[in-house]
C-alpha cells in the first residue's frame, strides 16, 4: 500500500503544472475549500471586471454600453468561451437564465424535434430540479416523463422515447455516464439526448462534438467559478439548429429585436434561445472566470482531479479505516467526476464539525458527505489537511455535538 | 403662455424636495440622461454593495454566504422592498428571472386559475416581447392570444376571456391605463388581469392592492436603477396564492429544497414562483438601488415627474415650434407616465445628433424620439439643457448628417 505524508503532498504540489493557477483565486487563508462543486471560488480578476462593468460601463456609459461595451453580444461571446471547454463549436452554446430555465428550454426544444414521440426518459437518481422541470416541459408538450433506476435505463430505451435526459456526472455520487456510448444507444432508437453538464463542465473533459451530443444545459457557478447565481448555458448541436424552437420566445431572441415586430421571428441559430435581457453583471463575472479556464489545459486538469480524488480516498481509508465511512463514488477513475462522496450515518455532524475546523464540504440527505475537488485552486496539501482535520473531528467526537442533532434547512 | 429661462429652472431645482437624491447617483459630468426608462443610472451605494458581495461574501464567505449573508432570502427580501413601491403587501412580490420569463410565469399562473376559459386578451400596441411570450404561454395552456387595438379592448372583454394582459404605461407613448377601472371591468366578466409594470414602477404611483390587481410582472433595470439585466419581479395578490402554480417548477421553489424530493411540492405562497438559483450579484445591486427608492416619497416623485414632463413639452413647443414634432404622449397628466415621446420623420437622426451633444434619449421605430424623466436624478436645468441642445441640433441641421441615413441595429 502506498503511503504519503504532508511533505510528500507538498512535493506533489511543487511538481504540479497547474500550481500557478491558485494565486489567481481569492481563497481565505487556512481554509480548505472542498465545495467548489456547489459554488466555485472567486477569481481575483473577476473583482476588477465587475468593478469596471459597474462603475465604468454602467455608471459612465449608461445605456450606450449595450453597444459600446458589447453587452448585447455577451450571451454569444460567453457561450463561445464555454464551447471551448465542452468540445463544442462557435455558435453552439449560449448563456442566459438559470440552469432550471435552460433545462426547460432545451427539453422543450428537443421534444419539438421529435414531435411524433411523447416520452421523456430519465433516471430516478437525477437531480430533483431536472425531474421537476422535465415533468413540466413534457406536460406542456403533451408528452410525459418516465424516471427509471439507472440500471434499467438502457432496457427501457425504445423507439417511443423522444428525449433521454441525463445528468452527466451525478451530483450525489460523482458517478459519470459514458456520454458517447449513451448518446449512440439513444440515436440507435431515434431519440435525442439532453445532457445536464452542471457537475461536468470544468470538472471532467467533455467532448460534446465528438460524442455526437444533441442538446445540453449546464451551470455557471460551480466548477466554472462564475459567481453566486451565475447564468447557465445551453448547447444545441449545429446540425439541429435549423429545427430549433425556443419555447420561451423573447425580444432578444428575435431576428431583429429593435424592429418591434408583433410576430416572433427567431434569430438564426442558437441566438434564438435568448429570452430576456441578458444579466450583464453576472455575465461579466462569468466571462472573466472563463478567461482563467481558457488558460488551463483540460488534460492536466483531469489528471490533477484524479490525483486529488485518489489521494483523498487513500488517506481516508488509511487514516479513518474504522470510522464507518463507505465510499459512494466510483473507484474506477474513468467513471468518477471531480468529487468524492462518503456515506456515514453521522454525515451531517461530520460536515458541520469540519466547517468549524475550516474545511468546507457539504452534506446531501440522507447520509452523504460530499467533497468537491477543484483542480485549479486546490493543492495536495489541502487534501492532506482536510483528512487530518477529519481525523481530529472523529477523534474528538466533535461530530456528535448535540448542536448537530437537528439539521439546519440549508447546509 | 408661461415662459421660463434657465435661471428659472435653477430656481425650481433649489426648491425641489427631491434635489438631494441626485448626489446619490453617478451621473457623468455634463451629460443629460433622458434614458432612465431604458437603463436607470447607477446609485453610488450600489458600487460598494456589489464590491462587498463579490469580495467579501463570495470571495471570503464562499458557499456559506447562502445562509450567513442571507443570499437565499434575497428573492423575498428584494420582493418585499418592491412591494412597498407598488402598493402591495409583504409576501406578494418575488424577484428573479428576466422580465420575459416572469411574464410567461404569471400569464401561465393566471390561465391556470381560470382553467375553463381559453383566451388571453391583449392590445396590439403592447410591447412585442409581451406578445411573443403571451402567445407561447397561451398555447402551452391550450388557450390562445387575441390582440386588438386599445380602443376595442373594452368591447372585446367578455366572459370567454381568462386573462387580460396589459402594459400599464405604454413603452412607446407613455400613455397610462387606469388600473382600477380596467381591473374592475375585467373582474366584472370574471377575468384576471396581468399587468406589465416595466414602465410604471419607480415612474408613477402604482397601487396594486387598492386597485384589486391580480398578477403583475415588472422590470428591475429601468426606473428602479437595478443595473443592466437586473432580475425582474412578479406580483400575485395574496388572495390568489392558494391557487398559484409555477409553470417552471425548480428546486428553490420547493417547500424543502434540500430534502431532494423526486416530486415537486411547492413552497407556500409567492416563494413557489422561484425557479432556479437566484442571481445574487444582480439581486444585491437591485436591493441597494431600492434602498434609495425607499427613502423617497412617491407623491413627491410623481409631482416632480409631471413638472419635468410638462416643462419639456412646453419648452419644445415654445422653442421648436416649427421643427415638425408631434407630441405622442398624452397631454393630460393623469394619463401620462414619466416619459415624453415626440414623433418626427427624422427622429432617428435627431436622437443620434443629440447623443453627440451629450443628451441621451432613445429612438423607437418608425419615428418616435423617446425622452424618459427619472425624478430622482434629473433636474429642471437638465430639461432646459436638453431642449437647448435640441435647438442647436435642429439649427445646425446636425440630425440630417448622412451618417444617420442608415439606422444602426441597436439604438
Amino acid at each position: 500500500m502506498t503511503t504519503i505524508d504532508r511533505e510528500g503532498c507538498a512535493d506533489r504540489d511543487r511538481a504540479d503544472p497547474l500550481a500557478a493557477f491558485r494565486s489567481r483565486f481569492a481563497i481565505p487563508d487556512g481554509l480548505v475549500y472542498l465545495d467548489g462543486n456547489s459554488l466555485g471560488a472567486l477569481p481575483r480578476e473577476t473583482m476588477a471586471s465587475v468593478e469596471t462593468a459597474v462603475a465604468g460601463e454602467w455608471g459612465g456609459g449608461l445605456v450606450r454600453s449595450w453597444s459600446s461595451a458589447g453587452w448585447m453580444t455577451l450571451p454569444v461571446l460567453v457561450g463561445d468561451k464555454i464551447a471551448r471547454l465542452v468540445g463544442a463549436g462557435p455558435g453552439e452554446v449560449i448563456v442566459g437564465d438559470s440552469t432550471t430555465v435552460c433545462l426547460y428550454k432545451v427539453v422543450r426544444a428537443a421534444l419539438a424535434m421529435r414531435a411524433g414521440r411523447h416520452l421523456v426518459l430519465t433516471e430516478t437518481e437525477n437531480f430533483h430540479t431536472d425531474l421537476y422541470v422535465a415533468d413540466a416541459a413534457a406536460r406542456d408538450a403533451e408528452a410525459s416523463l418516465l424516471a427509471v433506476p439507472r440500471a434499467e435505463l438502457m432496457n427501457r430505451l425504445g423507439d417511443d422515447v423522444a428525449v433521454l435526459l441525463l445528468t452527466h456526472v451525478d451530483y450525489r455520487t460523482g458517478e459519470m455516464h459514458d456520454m458517447s456510448a449513451v448518446t449512440s444507444a439513444a440515436h440507435e432508437v431515434g431519440a435525442l439526448v439532453v445532457w445536464d453538464l452542471s457537475h461536468s463542465v470544468g470538472a471532467v473533459p467533455v467532448a460534446l462534438g465528438a460524442a455526437g451530443a444533441d442538446l445540453a444545459a449546464g451551470c455557471g457557478y460551480k466548477y466554472l467559478n462564475g459567481g453566486p447565481g451565475a447564468p447557465a448555458f445551453m448547447y444545441v448541436r449545429g446540425g439541429l439548429q435549423d429545427d430549433l424552437i425556443n419555447p420561451l420566445p423573447g425580444w432578444l431572441g428575435h431576428s431583429d429585436p429593435f424592429a418591434f415586430e408583433p410576430r416572433f421571428r427567431p434569430a438564426a441559430g442558437i441566438r434564438s434561445m435568448v429570452t430576456g435581457t441578458p444579466p450583464v453583471l453576472q455575465l461579466v463575472a462569468l466571462s472573466s472566470a472563463l478567461d482563467v479556464w481558457l488558460d488551463a489545459d483540460m488534460a492536466a486538469v483531469r489528471a490533477k482531479s484524479l490525483e486529488l480524488t485518489e489521494l483523498f480516498i487513500m488517506l481516508v481509508e488509511q487514516r479513518c479505516a474504522r470510522a464507518g465511512f463507505s465510499v459512494l463514488s466510483p473507484r474506477e477513475p474513468s467513471r468518477r467526476g471531480s468529487q468524492v462522496s462518503l456515506g456515514h450515518r453521522d454525515g451531517y455532524g461530520i460536515v458541520q464539525a469540519l466547517a468549524e475546523h475550516d474545511v468546507v464540504a457539504d452534506f446531501r440527505a440522507p447520509d452523504t458527505c460530499r467533497f468537491g475537488f477543484a483542480p485549479l485552486y486546490l493543492r495536495h496539501v489541502d487534501v492532506w489537511d482536510a483528512v487530518d482535520r477529519l481525523c481530529t473531528v472523529l477523534d474528538q467526537r466533535a461530530h456528535l455535538d448535540p448542536r448537530f442533532a437537528v439539521r439546519a434547512a440549508i447546509t
